[in-house]
């Protein structure tokens, strides 16, 4: 290993709609549907020599973040000498802006981030596909996602036309690029939501889907999430009260599959007297962090 | 149609090495192979009130630049009345501080480029994959490449793994990002050496996939694309000289695939003594610019 230490950085993503997609094999299973990843995301540092994760400095304990450090053979173990293992220990920080558990992917983004760097920080040779499946399998596997990480590997607008990782899924995207806002009223359980009956908002999710399909631009996806929350029944009155004054407005908002959370196009948001955050869909997808530059 | 200009850039291209895969369908035809993506690129303005195709300046006739907006139906055609033709004129203005014609994908920069702009100048309402298989195709037909344009698309160091556009093709991606230098001795033709016998090429280029399959690390790509400019008999004397005195400067370099040109990572070629153009892998690939930014 090189002892030095690396790091990634991860967009958020909002889903904006969704159909799940369980399969024996974790890295088949996943969703469809689509969202935007956002300027606004996690940067994971790293370090070999460290000890333990931290997000936003306290210590934290993300189930699938530990899954992907003993995929990838660097969590250190322990420490019995068996196969070689040294017992070492492993830091991992995740440092973000976004609200966590309120639909913006950070789960994923910290698994996906700690996969990047740590295949950095120890030479594990391994190609992206290879650590987005690591990421998307660990995070399925928790529980805590199904579709977040192949989007935020990839930026821009996903579509996610197949579900799973790299070799299963199946991605597109709308060609698009805009200011985003968003305004955040607390967490909403994905696992809870997962574990029951996704009956109906799955075939919801197709129907959006086949719209967005048909007309892939910014507009048809805000449309489609807001026709898929309200079929889905998992629209909360204060999203839905956000959500008409955006569109009173004259502006484009939706919910965050998975959050007590409105993101809008635009001005959308402030237009209607909110006090939202800022920031922009994202071009590039997660990527290593030059320390160089 | 907006009747507003777009624009979009998209990333320069270098292939370290390739095989060529001809194919009936054009969408299904193109190369396996790895190179880096470039924060050198070309940026394409399309206005629908605009007039002609221009390249930093001068008019230019791009083949595939005139096959993607026929192919979008926006090309103005001949006025003759015929399915509502309006005979209107489009104007295509491609810049680049890139070198023409020595391999860095300015053709399929320029095809891609236009596919982007133009679908949101026009709002034509085609997703990515459909824009990037537009370019693809008409970049095929051109005969002027087989591979830049998915790269471009997705960015980062892509692994073209299967041959195509979206829907054929498949990428991977070596996990890096690294400052990049690159000389010019001038051009070499991609046509005259595809429309030549290219057995021995794609039987070295297969094998320099499957090497950096095995490895997917930088240094692995650099390695695998000079055996492979050896074994396809590609290396002229002036590439091969500075590839050697990146080499005993401690240095990785490789030559372009197809062009008189050198590439280093970090500081390869200045540390040899030349004096190269410096950019830096692309992380995003093809993306349109915001103009309200």
């Amino acid at each position: 290993m090189s002892d030095e230490s690396a790091a990634a950085f991860v967009p958020g993503h909002v889903t904006g709609f969704f159909s799940a997609h369980p399969a024996e094999r974790a890295a088949a299973a996943g969703s469809r549907g689509a969202g935007l990843t956002l300027t606004d995301g996690v940067e994971v540092r790293v370090d070999p020599n460290g000890s333990g994760t931290t997000l936003n400095g306290e210590p934290a304990a993300i189930e699938a973040v530990e899954t992907v450090l003993a995929e990838l053979g660097v969590d250190g173990g322990t420490g019995d000498g068996a196969d070689g293992d040294p017992g070492g220990e492993v830091g991992v920080a995740a440092t973000t802006d976004l609200p966590v558990g309120a639909g913006f992917g950070v789960s994923g983004a910290a698994a996906l981030g700690t996969a990047l760097a740590a295949n950095e920080a120890f030479d594990c040779g391994r190609s992206e596909n290879e650590l987005v499946r690591i990421a998307h399998v660990a995070e399925v596997a928790a529980g805590t996602g199904l579709g977040d990480v192949v989007a935020q590997a990839r930026g821009g607008v996903p579509i996610r036309l197949e579900p799973g990782a790299p070799g299963y899924g199946e991605l597109d995207g709308v060609p698009a690029s805009a200011r985003i806002e968003y305004v955040t009223f607390g967490e909403l359980s994905t696992a809870e939501v997962l574990a029951g009956d996704t009956t109906a908002l799955t075939e919801a999710g197709e129907r959006a889907l086949t719209a967005l399909r048909r007309t892939p631009i910014l507009p048809a996806l805000m449309a489609a999430s807001r026709t898929f929350a309200r079929e889905a029944g998992l629209l909360v009155p204060e999203v839905a009260e956000a959500i008409e004054a955006v569109e009173e407005a004259g502006g484009e908002a939706a919910m965050a599959m998975l959050g007590r959370t409105v993101f809008a196009l635009g001005t959308g948001l402030s237009d209607a007297g909110y006090d939202p955050a800022v920031c922009h869909t994202h071009a590039a997808g997660a990527r290593l962090v030059d320390d160089e530059k």
